[in-house]
Parts: structure tokens; sequence; C-alpha cells
């Protein structure tokens, strides 16, 4: 009760400084919206499209680019103006599979779950070979296996031999008494990161990640025959990464494939119990390199207010993917659900004072790289803080990116003063669940890059379903995992806030400038 | 309360019929047994033989012979007696998958997890294929495929076209109050089982069936490259089944994959939507028609009482599996049990008045087939219930066939009499949860054939964990899913229940014959 009232005397203070106590919002417009999006919805449409019909949409994949022009064509055909794809920097190679074989054949046959991790080569013909157990804490000891790895599938040993029992459900939806958390809880230190970057963890993780790059080293100049890795994952469910770089003078690095728990698990325990494994490995990956430049794909529905037009509210989802699923709540269901925020403004004729602009970025998965890029073009840079005019005009970016969950409410990242208007404007959807604000921060995705010049910008908070434990960068990040109803919410919701935020008298309130410097102007 | 009355004046009937109304048991050699079982447990071991070495235990497979010689191995070096393969009868065909390689070609790249059903025969060399959808209510309907379908891959319609996001955890344990209402359930009527084929769901089910043998039969006819069916399951897990028939004379079936949920629908999905989907399926299957009889492993600990020596205790549980796994659960966790609990009354050095054998049967899962065999050749016949000598020298048999949960009590099977000595024999173990006897009839396993011929059958009631969700029949039924605590539990009740019913003054009261017939003799 304290920090409410502590709360509520802050932000009188902000109240005063420029803005309704009591934020309006045309009722009319926000239920034109609040139909068109439950009740006629082309959420899923949009959808399978992006995930079935698409497939893997990872950084610079052919993938990716097919999907990224199918939806600026979409956009086109919705009557938006300015689509297009804008290079937002150079991303590096593009890579994806091109065939996947991976069996043991002794002691019995068994066909294996499993993918080669993004940017690594393929096996181009079948190696076949008994499967060797790495043991190596320090580089000394990698000694003890020179020349003896040629040709040969490796495997290194784990801490747990067997994959974990589900006692838990996979999904599950956000609790009251974890929303009443967030909304109570106290404003995020900051340096809370810095302070993980001097902690005994982060130089453990350090310590792993040379490691395991002088291993892979040592293993590629060995040239062995497949690396295999234990994935995250359970059940035939499992996690992908990427293991090498993307970039154009990328070190060599040999064939290595991400496997299930428990096929691994069981190849290990073989090895382990002195049981002779035999494995055939038949992978093959493409790289692309004609065009290093990644893109972002960019459409408007122009203001239509003489002095507002040239204001600007964005919403955006992240649109690349990981390869061995179809990225389905990660990230196609904020990417449809914003492409479907567009179609419902426009299918309900509604004429925005400012420019509504939807970014659905690219390489989010390897550090944010399509909106920071857009963002250091356009606004300014986070590094010097030397900003841009553009990044006055932009009113709020609002972001999904928490897989398929309905949204519950808003991170207000650190701005108190959003919070009345924020709250009247989740009013109409308090029935589909989404009520809270929380001061806090969530961090992650592509909200950031704009916030990190001072520019207002949000994710909403999600259900998390099963976003943690079954999709998030999994195989099984499939089509099947979105639920429609979330998604028909959440695309109302965000439709609901780009047009308040497009009609609304001022820009939204900002916070103080990350950093002091000086304006590019 | 009225029930457990009424029980009570029951039991006080059969009680007067001639067995100590308090059964006493040894209690110094139960807590030999429980120190063994719990603190110097081999069943983990003797599992990771049965699965991960093993591999796969279909029915007729060299992995299973390979698998009962292992076993075989083991019991006679614990010194068991009269160790053998016992043959039970013809089996048919045996089966194996040597080579499984299935992916989407087009639209895009996509390896695909399934495996082939068994007794299907492989494809021989890679299938590729545009994937074509068959609708079919009739077999009239298949006319208009008639000559379209050579060397195609074929999929089938599904009612749902995402799999189920899992809200509910895969695992869990009986609650108490599943306890309480096993406890107090009424007797089930006799007759049941035969209501239900007389049943709407039964006649619409056999409808299905000769639907399906009739659309098999035409696809095989039209020369299909390969069949796709939708297997139950979610997240890369899918369960598994036969597609064709064992037998020596089984008709020829075309090539067909039972598929994962996620990758099926979406190859459905796809070619709903009119997206073009090309498939590359290449699997490889073997026969093995050499020896067509089947095999239960038979052993034995010989009884030492003069008088009682030629009676028997029997323990058991089925050996084989499915293919698509190592048939952790089902069952080599009841088989690994069995064996232990067989290895803990050798370790402490008991001595039974009775012999006490061990029986480990193979294709349970095609019907029951080995311990009907056993029983038919030893006990008796249970259809024309000619019964032979041996059926009354057998006290009980002892079964366990419902995954890795422990034991939690016994199934009476409909023997009241039964109640006050297990109740009393489950006694040492209440504190590991097991103590709830029921009336109840469970079906599906080998206490079946043991029951139909009138000597007490029993299998115990164990927690289900896992095993409907995930792992009873599926690709991820490994040794993962094995609790190492819950199968130590389970054997040392096993060993418990074996050792008291050898010991026991006389053999376990029996029900009345199922039918009145003519005793052999």
């Amino acid at each position: 009760m304290k920090r409410n009232l502590l709360l509520t005397t802050m932000l009188g203070v902000y109240l005063s400084a420029g803005f309704a106590q009591t934020e309006s919002f045309d009722a009319a417009a926000i239920q034109k919206i609040r139909d068109e999006g439950l009740k006629n919805s082309k959420v899923m449409q949009t959808a399978f499209y992006l995930t079935d019909v698409s497939g893997p949409r990872l950084s610079g994949s052919p993938g990716l680019k097919n999907a990224q022009e199918w939806a600026a064509g979409q956009l086109k055909a919705l009557g938006l103006q300015n689509v297009k794809l804008e290079p937002w920097g150079k991303f590096g190679k593009g890579w994806q599979v091109d065939k996947y074989y991976a069996a043991m054949t002794a002691p019995y046959y068994h066909a294996l779950i499993a993918s080669p991790k993004a940017w690594t080569p393929g096996t181009n013909g079948p190696v076949k070979s008994e499967v060797v157990l790495l043991i190596a804490d320090s580089v000394a000891q990698l000694d003890q296996y020179k020349g003896k790895l040629a040709g040969k599938i490796v495997i290194f040993d784990s801490k747990t031999l067997t994959t974990a029992t589900n006692f838990n459900a996979d999904a599950r939806r956000l609790a009251d008494s974890d929303l009443v958390k967030m909304e109570n809880a106290a404003p995020q230190q900051a340096g809370q990161r810095r302070n993980f970057a001097d902690s005994p963890q982060f130089r453990e993780m350090m310590k792993m990640r040379t490691m395991r790059q002088q291993i892979s080293a040592f293993l590629t100049d060995e040239k062995v025959g497949c690396i295999l890795t234990l994935a995250r994952g359970n059940d035939g469910t499992f996690f992908t990464s990427n293991g090498a770089s993307y970039a154009e003078d990328a070190k060599p690095v040999a064939p290595e494939l991400e496997m299930s728990g428990e096929d691994y698990l069981r190849l290990l325990r073989l090895v382990k119990g002195g049981i002779k494994v035999q494995m055939e490995v038949d992978t093959k990956t493409s790289f692309y390199d004609q065009d290093l430049n990644g893109y972002n794909v960019i459409g408007e529905i122009p203001g239509t207010d003489k002095k507002l037009k040239n204001e600007v509210v964005m919403i955006g989802a992240h649109f690349d993917s990981w390869h061995a699923a179809t990225g389905a709540t990660d990230n196609a269901a904020g990417s449809a659900v914003m492409m479907e925020a567009i179609r419902i403004i426009k299918a309900v004729g509604l004429k925005p004072k400012r420019t509504i602009r939807i970014a659905l970025w690219s390489s989010e998965e390897q550090g944010l790289f399509g909106s920071k890029g857009y963002v250091t073009e356009h606004l300014g840079d986070a590094k010097t803080m030397v900003l841009k005019p553009e990044q006055q005009t932009i009113s709020a970016y609002y972001n999904l990116d928490n897989g398929t969950g309905k949204i519950r409410g808003v991170y207000m990242q650190g701005n108190p003063q959003v919070k009345p208007i924020f709250q009247s404007w989740l009013q109409p959807f308090n029935d589909l669940g989404a009520k809270t604000l929380t001061i806090n921060n969530t961090g992650g995705t592509d909200h950031l890059s704009f916030d990190a010049v001072g520019v207002p910008g949000f994710q909403f908070i999600q259900d998390g379903i099963d976003y943690g434990t079954r999709t998030h960068h999994s195989n099984q990040d499939t089509y099947d995992r979105l639920i429609e109803d979330d998604l028909k919410q959440a695309a109302t919701i965000v439709a609901a806030f780009a047009y308040n935020t497009a009609q609304r008298a001022d820009k939204l309130p900002r916070k103080e400038l990350p950093k002091a410097v000086s304006d590019s102007k």
C-alpha cells in the first residue's frame, strides 16, 4: 500500500507536466476494432503463411527472404504505403538445412531426432563411424585425442544421464497472483545487467565458452566427421542454436548436430557403459553470401492530420526464427498479430491522425540487429546518443515477442508516466484478461532498441503458455502451438493501442534520455 | 461404510473356509528383502541392458531374441534352475527397421519424425513424390483415385488440424482420493466386456477397421509409394502400432509411416491449403521367417519343502515391446522388476518352500500370446476349460505391466478372499505408498491368462506417471522415463509377495472357476 501511495504521489508530479489525468479515447473506434479483431480475424491465415508455408525464417536465409516478400505483398494488398524491404546493415551469410539424416546403426538401428546447428557445414555424404566420447575439462586434456579423431563422430559427457519426467504442465497462464506481483514490483535498479557481467556465474560462462571454442577449433583441425551436442528439451522436443558464426569471414568449423535429449543420452549411456556404438550421419547445408545485408519489412498507414501526420506510432515484432521448426511462437505469432492489427485498422476504415508504421524485424535472434539497425539509421546512435530529428517524431513503439499467449498488460519499461494512459486504454479489454501494468522492464527483444535512444518502447505482458518449456527456439515451435483466441485478443489490443497513440493530443510522455549527450540537430 | 461392513461380513464367510484371519508372514525375511531391494538394487542395470543395450524388442524380432538370451543368461548367473527360452507356439514373422528417412522437400526442406509401422515393407530406395490427399468415406469413393496413385505418397484427412497444447502435466501419481475410490469401488459386473461388443461404438470401430483394410488393399493394388498415417502424441512424441499382419501368410501391404502429429499435420495443412508438397521417403525393413515360434523366458528357484516344492508361485511380466523406442516402461520396467525380485530372493539367501518361477512373456502386445500359450500348454484351455493337473499346483501369478510407477496396491481381480492376506503382506510397505486393495479387475495384460483358467492372477496397482500420455507404445518410451526409486520399491514388494506366497501354509484361495467344465484328470 505504501508503495502505491508513493507512486500516486510521483505520478501527481508527472501528471502536472502536461497530460490529462483521465486519458480519453474514441470508444466507438475501439469498439469497431474489437468487433473486427475478435469476430473477423485473419490472424491464423497470416500465421499459416508465416509458419507452414514459409518454413524456418533464419536470418539471411532464402526462407526468410521469401516470407518477407510475402509479408510485404500482404501489406501492399491491405493498402499500406511505403511498403519495402529496408536494409538495416550488413548481417552476414545466410544458411539452411538441405538434408538431415542421422542414425545409430549398432548395437541396433535407431533413427535420431536432431538437426545441424545453425551455420555449421553438412557432412556432404554419409559419415560412418564409431561414436567416440571426448572428455576434456581443460585444453591440455585434448592432447590425448590428437590424431585419433579424423572422420570420427564425437560425443561429450553430460552431468545428467537422463532427461526429466514432466510432473508439471508444459503450458500455463499467468495466475492472478503472478499479475499482482508484477503490478506491485519495485522498479528494477539500473546496472543489474552490468552486475551480472561481474558475477562468478558470468565468468564461469565465459570460461566455458572459451573452452568450447578451443575444443571446437581442435576438433575442426582434427577433421572430425561430426560433433554431437546435447540439446535442451525432452520427449522429442529439442532446442536449437547456432554452432558457428554467420560472419562473412567466419572460421571453418566441423559439422555439428544438436540432438534431442533422449537420443543423445542413449548414445552417451551406451558409450559410457562400454557398448560400442556405430552411427551414420548424412547432412547437407547451404550458405548464401550473395547479399550479406539484413532487411526489415516496413509499411505504414499515413497519418491524416495536417499537424500530426509527420509523427509516427510504430508497432513491430521480429520476423526471423530459428531453423529447426517454423518459429511459430517465436515469432510468427508476434508478426502475425502486428500484421493483423494493421489489417484491423484498415478494415474498419479508421483514419489515424498520426502515421502508423509496422516493422517486421530480422536478426532479432542474433542480437536485435534489425531493430537496432533501423534505430541507428533513423533515430540515433544508442552508444554515442547522437540522435537524429526523427527521434522526436516517434510517439511510441509497441512490440510483441513472448509467444502465443494473450496480452495481460504492458511492461512500462521504467516509465510511470504512461500508467494512467495505458490503464485507460486497457479498460475496454479488462474482460479479456488485459489489465496489468508493471513498472518493470522486460528484456530480450526489439523494444529495447527504441528504449535505448529514449523513444518509449514497450513489450506487452503475455501469458507464457509453453514458450519456455516447449517452443522457444525448439524443433516443435510449429503452427500447432498457436492459440487462435489469444492471437485474436492480442491483435485487437495492439490495434487499439496503436490507434489511441495515433489519435492522442500529445505524444506519449518520455523518460529521461538514457545518457545526457548532444543532439545531432 | 455400508459397503465395507458388507464386505467384512462376506469375508467372514470366506475366512471360515480355511485360512487364518490374521495372515502371518516371516517378518525377518521381509526385512532382509527390503534391505536388499532398497539399498543394494541392481534394477537399473538390468533395465539399461533391456532398453539401451537391447533396443526394441518387437515380437519375433532379432532384438527380442538377443534380449531374451541375455535375460536367460542373467537368470542362470543368479543360480536359477530350469532356465530356458520355452516356445509357446507359433507367432509369425519377425520384423525390424533397418533404415528410416523421410523429409518434406518442398515448399522447403524439413526432416520428419516418424517410423515405419510394424510389419510393413520398406520403400527400399528413395520414393520421391508429391503428397496426395486421399479423401474417402466409403470404398466407392476410392474409384476416383484409380490409376492415379502409383508411386505416390498418400496422406489422409484429419478431424483436428493441430495437436493440443499441454495444460496438464504429462506425469502424475495416484492421489489419495484416487486410491480411496479404488478401494471403495463396487465389484465389476461380469459381461461388461461382452456388452461392449454389442455397442454402437464397437460396431463403428469394426466398420472403420473394415474400411481401413479395404483402403489399404486398394492402395497396395495401386502400388502407392508410401502411406502416411497420423500417430497419436505431440511435441515429437508419437505412438506406434502395426500396419500389417505378422502372420506367415499375411497379405502384402504398401510401405506405411506412422508420423508425429506436428509433422503430419503440417503436411496436411499445406496440402489442404493448396500448397504443393513434395516428399522423399527412404525406408528399409526386414522380415524374419526362419523360426516362426514365439518364446517365453522361464527360470525358477526350486522349492525346498518336501511337500510343497511341487507347488509354484509365478511372477512375470511381458518382455516384448513396440519398435519405435526401447519399450522402457512397456515393459522393460516390469521385466527388470521381476528379474530384480528374483535376484533379491537369491541374494538374501532365502530358501522358499514352494518353487518360485519367473516368466518373461513375449507377444503380449499382440494379444497376451506368450502367457496364453504357456497357460494352454501347462494349465489348461481357457475356452473349453479342460484343465491340466498343473493348474492345481500354481498358487498365484503376480504381474507388473503398468509402467514405471511404484506399487500402490493390488487389483484383487474379483477375489475378496485375498484381501486380508494381501493387506497383511502390504503392511511392511505401507510407508512406501503401497496399501490399497481394490476388488476390481484390471485388464490388458498377462495375469488375465491365468485368471482365465482359475489360477489366482494379479496385476499390481501402479502410479501411472506418464504411461498414458507419453510412453505407452511411443517413440519416447526410453530409459529416461524409468524412475529408479519406483522400480526399487516395486521389485522389493514383488519379492516379498512371491516369498510370502511360497511360504504360506496353503495356496492362495481361488475364485470359482470361470466356467464349470470337466477337469482333464
